[in-house]
């Protein structure tokens, strides 16, 4: 209070420009490559403020982590009414999913290639994102589950597992779609909904894929 | 040679129980945690006789994911029989995938989780085995379309897209198993199945999901 001193700007708003700054440049020259002084450039300031309000390349890079896991958790969020239809819910999600990440290249970039490939602590940041979105597409699958009435046994291990596949599968779509020219949100939406609703929604309708009677031999 | 003194065992051998030891510790630990001292031990031999033959922790790092890259990928094709309906070499696959990534847990460790967490030269060795299963899967789904006859002109795009997505559902799908109790190769495989066979299977059949006509206003 009062002990700091007045800027032109106050620190929390330099502090979002460092952020969008990192979060660019760790993006697209990923952690080890990327220099604090073309941080500090290209959000205009010095490179001793960048250090004395983020501390460290370490401290930066999880701030980084941290504010867009939460930013695309809240964006999902955002995109889903519960008072929809199960598959509806699906599509919303989706698509606010696959806006986001579109919108925000670097940013899952960082999330999803950066965090994972630069050590422990990082990569925990991101698994703690990962478990609050498999445990939503969790709680949506049971949902619809039981919506559809008809599969009232469906095992919660079955259910955990069909939202690790459908986590899995958004997460590749992401990386793929971010890096393949022409493929929209929409399009990238659409094309898991085809591949996954359909398969749930007869999952839901006790219409499962039927396994050929006899397991192979395991050798 | 003749230059290189010979041992009990041939280097070959040796080598192979040093890269056993590595990816047990290396799973089990994670790369920067595990010793050399430790992967010494375990393989029965000499710390000095570990550098002689791997050159050094990265270089025995990355002769790790090349073998374990190299033995997935030579699993999953194994298990294919080309000859087949798709639904049912994709059945195969993934059975395949599941059993070799269940029976080698601390291999899978290394490289869906360490290889990704420890830097950009080991993400690409593990980026090229991934391009390869991703087209392997890619041509499937199109002789499966071809197969369908119902499908047509399901666009390239499409087909990329899906099998980015059966892949990273896999992916997904496999660590998850690893880390759950009483989840079996074939139950995993089902789940993937039930997930996105039907799913595709509906594609292929002209029966796509119907996504709701209007576009969410995207601000």
């Amino acid at each position: 209070m009062g002990a700091v001193k007045t800027k032109r700007m106050p620190r929390a708003v330099r502090e979002q420009q460092m952020l969008d700054a990192a979060v660019e440049i760790f993006g697209r020259r990923g952690y080890m490559a990327a220099s604090m002084d073309e941080i500090a450039e290209l959000a205009g300031v010095s490179k001793p403020l960048v250090y004395l309000y983020l501390n460290s390349k370490e401290d930066l890079f999880t701030a980084c982590i941290r504010r867009e896991a939460k930013a695309l958790v809240e964006a999902v969020r955002a995109g889903v009414h519960t008072d929809l239809p199960a598959d509806r819910q699906l599509w919303d999600g989706l698509q606010a999913f696959f806006a986001h990440t579109g919108q925000h290249p670097h940013a899952w970039s960082v999330l999803h290639l950066q965090a994972r490939t630069h050590g422990e602590p990082f990569a925990a940041e991101v698994a703690a994102m990962r478990a609050e979105i498999v445990a939503f597409v969790t709680q949506l699958i049971a949902v619809a589950a039981r919506e559809a009435h008809r599969a009232p046994d469906l095992p919660e291990h079955e259910v955990a597992g069909l939202a690790e596949a459908l986590v899995g599968a958004a997460e590749s779509l992401a990386a793929w779609a971010n890096t393949t020219e022409g493929v929209s949100a929409r399009q990238a939406a659409a094309t898991l909904m085809n591949f996954a609703w359909a398969g749930l929604g007869n999952l839901m309708g006790g219409r499962p894929w039927t396994a050929p009677p006899e397991p192979q031999p395991l050798t």
